[in-house]
């Protein structure tokens, strides 16, 4: 497939050769030097920085992919970005961006100059400076690399629905042992070559993680090539060590991908898609720490594990320093920067023009290319809802057709991403309108499959997650519908989601972005069927220990509120919402004008089921989610029927960070309001969907928490049906009433009489399942009979 | 390869199949079945249950497979544990364990007669029953199968150190797309033939997930072949839909593959280890919900998406009664039990005897087969501490000592597993003794690698901890060592695990088992160098959402403290244990005795570092974990200079949990003694390693909670120093001084001038570092002077 004659001519591969010692000084330079940055003076421990941070190994072999990327953008006008997996590289992504311009103009005071250059050497992992990782500081990027394993995903979602632009993806072999880098090789499964751009994965092999060999670098070369064809690419190796002869390898080798690449998508273009492509791929075998010290002290360092951080960690090592300033002068800087620190024009004069630039495509920076969705009204699709509770409604399935319309006015910018359970999460409405996206192959049969499919689905979170999350960093939006409890699976991808929005938000040249957005269905209160590994509603407890800025959750208890709730995520930027609603037929609350002031407050007293009338009540019964909301107004009539007089005060919170005090969140409530809402010394009993801890730790500071009495899941689930899912976990209206009797002192001897009745209820209950399989009558058919 | 002759007589192929119908046969009654169970009676809807739950489309596949393995375990006398993948297909295993006789064994009231049956069907997906999916409840499973990902990591944890045992693991088609699973295929290069037992993965492809095609059902078969020969398999293909062709099919390829797999061992251990072999896998291809009904209500169900899960969900449609009928019918029960519920003799003989039948094997009943470890005395490597903070020491490298001489006492029941964090994370010692395993490619200059190592490492969290857990399960002991912030990458999978142990206390014939210990090093505090991405402490906080009974949280501040801890966990039973410590030198704070002390009160006041000499304090000082105790004494001895009369109590935590209610946890605190510790007025400073709101949520009913105030970590990091990064947090002790400040009234007008001292000192902390990029001094060389 290769040429045999050389790619680049004698003058091309000079320069090639040039940029790429360029970049590899100037990376160098910022893991070691303090000062002195042309090597004008003899090298002194006073020009190396005192604490050497860094990783090298990667870096040398990003820089030389970069410079051959740049050749192919300029030879063949692409439109390209480039993630880096091995984003501890650092150092090669900052030194190309800034020998393309791109870093001084966002960054004016690191110039284009000695002065410049000091500063970008000083500035690399040192305080006040920059992360020694490719970051949201670094210009191009659209991936950490901090935590491995996503670089893959990423890039699958910034091709989707980008037809002119390729992404490519550099791979790492230590990143390639991680499971969801493993799977994302399928992702060009769901990649169609007419309307979506192109990846192109590079997997690098240098050999060695931290400290061991990797997994993919010590496999016979047959078993690693059927094994990317297997994955469904076409794999062109590049292997060696000779700079003169990998050059030319790789520069013959991207001409021929890209080449591949444009061919897969005229065809496709010109005839519509007809069958899944096999799409090339390059696995480049270099040494790790490329053109580093071969040895130090003795030991073997280019090629192996101790390249990975500093190769010299202990400057003050005799002979360490004579080595650096040897290694620094191999790459001849004064061949390619003047006197003054300024990259000769000859070489300046590779970098692609303007936005072509990688450091400088916008979209590395989505929120430039971001666009409102259009967005159909939300209130045209309410449940009209008479009376509080009079009808019943699957809050998901409403939603549901919501979404369908965005999809369908949207039809290029905005994609929803599930582990296969669209349909089970009762999103079957966006079925009307487009399909589970899939270019392998479909038979006669499958449930709305095809190749232009807008429902990307893969049975992994991670996946869903990363493909998302591609796609919103490169400027559109999204939705992600998930079983509550297996979003737990995509923790740690959140967090660092999480950690790059609040990164971005100090950097005035990365726009707004849209924000994550996810549909938590199935949840832990309807996984009576799947049973207790199916139920955990812990993801909001994780979600809230990141930065108050950037994360949002909601509770809406019925179809209007969620209705609402979703409107407003989809119009946010910049944040995490987490939406946590039910699918299961159950009653409804509130028409729309009442939803929408509702959410809009975020937490409100719920005056048809409260009796109170403007008085201080004798208990608040509090609720979030919608189980605990239904549970809490059975409890309510109860209360009713026991207890006449009993002032009773509902609230009902759908934003649950109004609860913290304002100083930790900006949706927090006031002291007052809160005081206002929540009494200053009456009992609360609050139903809560998630974990009972979370309500306090968002409240201890408020002025009643002492009267707090929560309830929520404590861990106690199996199959078996879902009222007896909440009664496990004391959730369950009849032990609501029991929290009011053993804490309203003034309900005198009735009280006696109520418990009893309570107590005969749960009997009733448990003896009733154990012979049917199925709830009481009297539950299942449940209606609040109002005021 | 297969051979020619049918695999199977007649007579044979009779009894399999037939094996094969009772199997079926009771799972589709367990599935719909209330009554009735031998259909002596015209089925009617007074016999099905009331509410339909389970999955019957992977089920009658997983009871083909474990037909045919009882015919090679008996062929072959093999010892065999079977892992479903498929967990949801519940009612297969259940099915045949129950035919093997283990389940009335286990559960004698589902005894093996009509009765018996009919209680075995109720009981299914029914209050006070059991779970849907293979779980803790079902004889012969050591994999739930609820969350999807981990069946073939866990395969190979059991394998490991078990070299006369087969682990049969099937992989479901959806299971196969999650990226815990991609990865796992890749287990078979740490997999050694002469110590360890064999993995035989059996993937299914049935081709569909809860609605959506699966990805490898979907690709051409010579990628799919392609694909596994990559992963470094033999796949062989058993493909079809006709039961005899499919029998014979079966059982030629599991002769040959059993065949190759007892040559590949016998080869090894005659002649020692010399290459990885290429085990074999099956690849079986077979209809979802094969022998279901055809068709429901017009459309296709067998071989679809629609035998999912109950394939006619109402079983008042007119028809869906006769179709079920039929259905059951067609397995010809009469010929399989008699009229009194019994398995026929001829069948019953089929199973294999005693400990063989794979439902009663012991390995899948870990704690019958867990002997304790042998341990060295954990006080032989202490580190001498003359008197508090006089010497500095790397606890995890003291750590990694003990942990090297346990790995030498116990050659085939311990191992340690990490991300390639084992020499990061200071555990270097166990080199000494061991490497890190592979039974892939090893080149001259690889550190410490081995087809022999006990050192477990690759770049997944998750196969760390799914080969850990599988470990476990099986009898063995184990440690995870990982960095703290990547630990989030198993969450779910912690979840999982720590919902299997709560529901395995419940179950008499489940034995204990060895605790899962955790290490997590390279923490937050020290996380400086690789920036924001790297800091995390949430771990903590997550796993104290499971039930205290299975959860301990350790924060040991030094070395000997560690240490023992470490001895404590190695020797805990049915725990999740999570220690997290430093690596990096810091002082040493108390002596062996001390530390044992200390750690076996789990909190305490340290005196030495106290000053309030039995008197009330003025303020209490409380901390946990390594740095913020670091920052808290250095804090005391601020206070000590400005403020030398001002009580202080120093409160050091080790055990978190002491600091719930006792009602919480059984290691929580009664409210006297935290009162007599805490007092029930006076200020408290909490330096904690973690968010500090953990500690809010832990204590929030504790007397004294309003005069709580706690420093942790608050999302604030980039790359910076070490100091910088506490700074950043306001944990570090000019802070903590601040904050003692803020809330003792008494210190009159010495305050002012102390608190200018701080904001000076905070002043040229940042000067010093924004010019040094690195602490001050007299930071970095902190000493504590004692009392």
């Amino acid at each position: 497939m290769i040429t045999q004659t050389p790619a680049l001519d004698p003058q091309r591969l000079r320069q090639l050769d040039a940029w790429w010692r360029a970049a590899n000084y100037l990376s160098v330079g910022q893991i070691y030097l303090y000062a002195n940055p042309l090597l004008k003076e003899p090298l002194t421990l006073a020009h190396v920085k005192p604490r050497l941070l860094g990783h090298w190994g990667t870096t040398p072999g990003l820089s030389f992919i970069y410079a051959h990327l740049n050749r192919a953008i300029t030879d063949h006008d692409l439109d390209m970005i480039y993630i880096a997996g091995p984003g501890h590289g650092g150092p090669a992504l900052v030194a190309n961006a800034y020998l393309e311009g791109t870093y001084s103009e966002v960054y004016p005071n690191i110039a284009q100059d000695e002065a410049g250059m000091q500063r970008l050497f000083k500035q690399f992992s040192f305080p006040g400076g920059i992360p020694s990782h490719v970051a949201p500081e670094t210009p191009g990027s659209i991936n950490e690399g901090g935590e491995l394993g996503y670089c893959l995903s990423h890039a699958y979602g910034a091709a989707f629905d980008n037809p002119d632009l390729i992404v490519t993806c550099v791979v790492g072999d230590g990143e390639a042992e991680t499971g969801p880098l493993a799977t994302s090789w399928h992702s060009n499964k769901f990649l169609n070559p007419v309307h979506d751009g192109a990846v192109l994965p590079i997997l690098h092999l240098n050999g060695y993680k931290i400290a061991g060999p990797t997994v993919l670098a010590r496999i016979p070369r047959e078993e690693l090539e059927a094994l990317f064809r297997g994955y469904g690419y076409r794999p062109y190796f590049v292997e060696g060590e000779d700079p003169a002869a990998m050059h030319q390898l790789m520069a013959a080798t991207l001409d021929t991908v890209v080449t591949e690449i444009q061919r897969i998508q005229r065809e496709a273009r010109a005839d519509g898609f007809k069958t899944r492509p096999v799409w090339p791929m390059i696995i480049l075998r270099s040494p790790k720490g490329w053109t580093g010290p071969k040895f130090v002290d003795g030991k073997a360092t280019e090629g192996t594990f101790r390249s990975h951080q500093v190769p010299m960690a202990d400057m003050t090592h005799p002979g360490h320093l004579k080595i650096l300033e040897d290694w620094l002068k191999s790459y001849h800087a004064e061949e390619l920067f003047d006197a003054h620190g300024r990259l000769n024009a000859e070489l300046a004069a590779l970098a692609p023009r303007g936005e072509r630039r990688m450091s400088a495509n916008p979209h590395a920076n989505g929120g430039l290319l971001l666009r409102d969705l259009r967005m159909p009204d939300f209130r045209d699709y309410a449940v009209a809802v008479p009376r509080p509770g009079s009808v019943d409604g699957e809050a998901t399935r409403t939603q549901g057709e919501f979404i369908r319309d965005v999809i369908r006015l949207n039809p290029q910018s905005f994609r929803v991403f599930s582990p296969d359970e669209t349909a089970s999460n009762r999103w079957g409405a966006v079925f009307e309108v487009t399909d589970r996206c899939s270019t392998a192959e479909i038979i006669p049969g499958d449930d709305h499959v095809g190749p232009a499919g807008r429902v990307m689905e893969m049975l992994s979170e991670h996946q869903c997650e990363g493909w998302l999350e591609g796609y919103l960093l490169t400027g559109r939006h999204g939705f992600f519908s998930c079983y509550e409890a297996f979003i737990h699976i995509v923790d740690s991808m959140f967090n660092q989601h999480a950690k790059w929005l609040k990164v971005c938000n100090q950097i005035p040249w990365r726009r707004p972005l849209a924000s994550l957005n996810y549909l938590l269905s199935s949840h832990v209160w309807r996984q009576d069927h799947n049973g207790f590994s199916h139920q955990d509603p812990g993801f909001i407890d994780h979600v809230v220990n990141k930065k108050a800025e950037v994360i949002r959750v909601y509770l809406p208890p019925d179809a209007n509120t969620l209705l609402s709730v979703t409107d407003h995520c989809l119009r946010s930027r910049n944040y995490v919402n987490v939406i946590v609603a039910g699918k299961q037929p159950s009653p409804q609350w509130l028409d729309m004008d009442a939803a929408i002031k509702h959410c809009t407050a975020g937490i409100g007293i719920w005056p048809w089921a409260s009796n109170d009338r403007g008085d201080e009540p004798d208990v608040i019964m509090a609720c979030a989610g919608d189980v605990p909301t239904l549970e809490t107004l059975a409890a309510v009539e109860l209360l009713r029927e026991h207890f006449p007089e009993l002032k009773v005060r509902v609230i009902n919170v759908v934003d649950l960070m109004k609860l913290q005090p304002a100083s930790e969140h900006p949706h927090g409530l006031s002291d007052a309001d809160f005081d206002v809402l929540f009494t200053r010394d009456k009992p609360i009993i609050f139903a809560y969907h998630g974990y009972p801890w979370l309500i306090h730790r968002l409240t201890y500071r408020r002025t009643n928490h002492a009267n707090l009495h929560v309830r929520g899941y404590k861990e106690e689930g199996t199959t078996s049906t879902p009222f007896d899912t909440v009664v496990r976990n004391e959730l369950d209206r009849f032990d609501l009433v029991a929290d009011v009797i053993d804490r309203v002192p003034q309900l005198g001897p009735r009280a006696a009489y109520a418990k009893q009745a309570i107590r005969d209820k749960l009997i009733a209950h448990k003896q009733y399942i154990a012979e049917h399989g199925e709830d009481l009558p009297e539950i299942r058919n449940w209606k609040w009979q109002g005021a």
